[in-house]
């Protein structure tokens, strides 16, 4: 079964959807003009036009197929035959992919999944909720403090800030021992399991190490910045790190800008999970990013949705998320979901009694609209 | 001295330059809203807009001043302090980068730079020829034997097509072996030092066993695609590899698609080298890639510009090159320039004769108009 892409044109004065279509199908291959490669060659190698719809003059959908066993060889080489050199050309957005199962199976996918996650953090059913630790700037003992309130406080899980990774302030492995300590102290006096996620997001010859420090600290779960570190480097963590790998959409905006790139929920949805991560971390509508609703619930469901003999992952939706707009939001989205609330329970004076308040309206929620 | 960032903003409706330059500075350090953080920590770790310059009522030019000794722990996090989180907005877009000398010394930079390559193709002035051995789906003899061809007809680098990694048809180990060998028999006829660039690029876990693949083949240098294994990886090749890095744009197109990204300039020039490319590929203007040849002469410039104590890079500058089109491209660039002939050096029957004819062409080039 060749891997299947679907794309949506924008074209330009000249341009039509078959000639595009070929034009991508070549690009993404063999890289040469028509009639320089050998023949024999290009029909076992070049992408296979299999549908063209034009939408219009200046749009039309295609879809190619491609021959990946003879192309894929690992993941940075995936990457390169979705949205490699047709990155640097204009008006190209992938917007489907079918994928092969046997190529789907090459690749980590989640090591622990929705359920595996829900053992972590010992809630079996209804959405969950996290916190997080910042800003930047703010030392470990400071940071520590927060942890421990809003363990108390009844949160899920509390994660690190994406910006605070190893500053002289908050150091990496200090940081990281002393907030584990008190989540984990927090967890005593409430019997919970909330769950710390350290920013693992560093210099990729630091993870090893660092896994070393959260492993010390008896901590089960990382966050990192896929597009920062690299989505290899991702991949070759959730083959052997051994902790639920949380993923940030830092730096990924441009991927999924209008006209171009992916589609909202083939990156986040489908290549984040591929490359290892249990919750992916995506805006919220409503909120500071310009993400519709409707994309938002669609990245959740390709988490969740069969791929392969992958597990599902958790959606973990940011931004401008409080108490009242967390009533909002809770019906549009499936139970297997994380909502994280930021800044706004930051700045509330009884920092352990806000997170009090938002549990309560979380854990009374039930299967509603968004788990169809 | 602070690094300062420079930013073109596209400003939707109740939008001003002022009030996005401060969320902007905002958005990417404590990620806050205002009156949250503890005052003394906003002050030390916020950015400060230092310049807001309104074009119109849709566009404006600001700068902001971040304190990086606060914030930059790594190069991972550099990339998040410039166009992490922003990457998820719309209509910001890094025009503008003025480095701190102390920042830039703590990444690698070439390990060769310009002088460093031109010892290793032995070329001590006037601008560079480069082939490629493509399409993937060859196999390693065919593949060696392109690379044969074009050394004996005096190129001075033959690399690997950035699609070839380690296909069935042409592992990496036997493909390296087998052109270096063909390569290195070419140049004892020839007298000259034709560099076979491997194709690098591949599961970062693999790297170190690729490396020593290329240290037994006697290879000085290799392609790696900066955002195919993340940026950070190359950095840490750069900091032990020993070979010379040649940096390849595949899936960097995004970052530098319009009003948003980076101008191309600060991402293959100023970023592909402060993560330790000798060599930076990007597509020359005039083929089938939208680059305008202001944008290709501006990369060029950061790449040999003064950068901290950084090394200069080369520029290879590809796409739809051909005999005729290489007379009219060589006065554009400066002299520390390499030009990739690809595809159509590949189509004409007598390669060696077509490769020759290229490489007295170049010979025969002087310093000229971009070497101003």
């Amino acid at each position: 079964m060749p891997l299947r892409v679907h794309y949506e044109l924008a074209l330009a004065k000249g341009e039509t959807g078959p000639g595009k279509a070929s034009a991508i199908a070549r690009e993404q291959t063999v890289e040469m003009p028509p009639g320089v490669s050998p023949a024999k060659v290009e029909r076992r190698t070049i992408g296979a036009v299999a549908a063209v719809e034009e939408l219009s003059a200046r749009r039309a959908r295609v879809a190619i197929d491609y021959p990946w066993r003879e192309l894929v060889s690992d993941l940075p080489q995936l990457v390169n035959l979705l949205y490699g050199n047709i990155s640097l050309q204009r008006g190209i957005r992938i917007v489907g992919i079918d994928w092969p199962a046997a190529l789907v199976a090459q690749f980590p996918g989640p090591a622990c999944g929705v359920a595996g996650l829900r053992e972590l953090v010992g809630v079996r059913g209804g959405p969950l909720l996290a916190g997080a630790l910042k800003p930047v700037g703010l030392g470990t003992a400071e940071l520590a403090r927060l942890a421990a309130d809003l363990a108390l406080g009844g949160l899920d899980l509390v994660k690190d800030d994406h910006s605070i990774t190893d500053q002289r302030r908050a150091p990496f492995r200090e940081r990281v021992l002393t907030v584990a300590e008190h989540v984990a102290r927090a967890n005593r006096q409430t019997g919970r399991s909330c769950l710390y996620v350290p920013n693992l997001t560093g210099p990729v010859d630091s993870l090893g190490q660092r896994l070393d420090d959260l492993r010390d600290a008896g901590v089960r779960a990382a966050m990192i910045a896929p597009l920062l570190v690299g989505l290899d480097a991702v991949r070759a963590l959730a083959e052997s790190a051994g902790v639920a790998l949380v993923g940030h959409p830092s730096f990924a905006g441009s991927l999924v800008a209008p006209r171009q790139g992916f589609a909202p929920e083939l990156l986040f949805g489908d290549l984040f999970r591929l490359v290892g991560c249990d919750v992916v971390i995506y805006p919220n509508a409503g909120g500071r990013f310009p993400f519709r609703l409707a994309d938002c619930r669609r990245i959740q469901q390709r988490l969740l949705a069969p791929l392969g003999e992958m597990r599902p992952a958790f959606a973990m939706v940011a931004g401008g998320i409080d108490a009242a707009k967390l009533r909002r939001w809770l019906p549009e989205y499936a139970v297997d979901t994380i909502f994280l609330v930021g800044g706004s329970l930051l700045g509330r004076p009884d920092l352990r009694a806000a997170a009090e308040e938002l549990s309560r309206i979380v854990a009374g929620a039930t299967r509603r609209r968004g788990d169809r």
